[in-house]
């Protein structure tokens, strides 16, 4: 029953999300011991005005 | 207090959205004896390429 | 696919909860014109100091 | 290493935010005790027909 | 309408939540134009097994 | 910057944490190009009676 939830920033292609999905899936399930047919995943996009590391807007880096 | 987070995939009406606010937060006061004043609804709306279910793209299906 | 999650006091009962996913899933899914079986519910539980609202700490109320 | 995540109404300005992550992450690391450079901040932004309080959506308030 | 989450690591006083909890209401409210009265804050805190840092455990650092 | 949030069953070990961890932090730096150093992983553990699918509780499957 895992659900894994991402939050990145956007502008990702749809082949690294289908490959994300993949593997985070198979790897998650392999480590837990689940069943991949039970993982979920949530992608969250933010713009770089969206996000902040050690205080600083990820626009400004 | 309850706060409900809802990540769906894109697409649906005002009045969809209207009737799952007004509905979930009526059942959840309820059940939980609750006030509905103090609940909160939140809806977070991805599309078919940000979310996978066992290990496949939303895309894919 | 819909994702639900609650955050909420702690302290509820089984039945509660229980009574909880059976409802939202069953009401969420009818809205959304989506198969209940795809519905996914999550209940993280918090206790009175690890929320708080309008400024004040749940304890504090 | 906290980890922020403020999900508010769409329509804030580039200044809001960037104010928004330095003073949420300088008071943060403040109030813990620990360093500003591990607090990373998310913000997500929902129209007003994603949110609810109290049974009623935000479009409708 | 802000929610506010934080995730962090467990051990932190009541004093210093009651704190957190007033001042980055008090913060957000006041650089988004926002009522304080609208702004729910929540914890969320894991121990030092359930988090990690450019791959590395919160219990090996 | 990628945060990556998995709430999962409670009940697994610290080494399957720590794989946890190390190989979704490296696999997601990978498919994103992104650096190791700024993905974040944050575990939620929740107990059999605190989530629910296709609307039934996880204490009673």
């Amino acid at each position: 029953m895992p659900v894994i939830q991402i939050t990145m920033s956007q502008g990702r292609t749809v082949e690294q999300k289908r490959e994300l999905v993949k593997v985070l899936t198979r790897e998650t399930a392999r480590i837990l011991n689940a069943k991949e047919d039970g993982v979920r995943v949530l992608i969250y996009e933010v713009s770089k005005e969206n996000w902040g590391n050690a205080g600083v807007l990820g626009l400004d880096m």
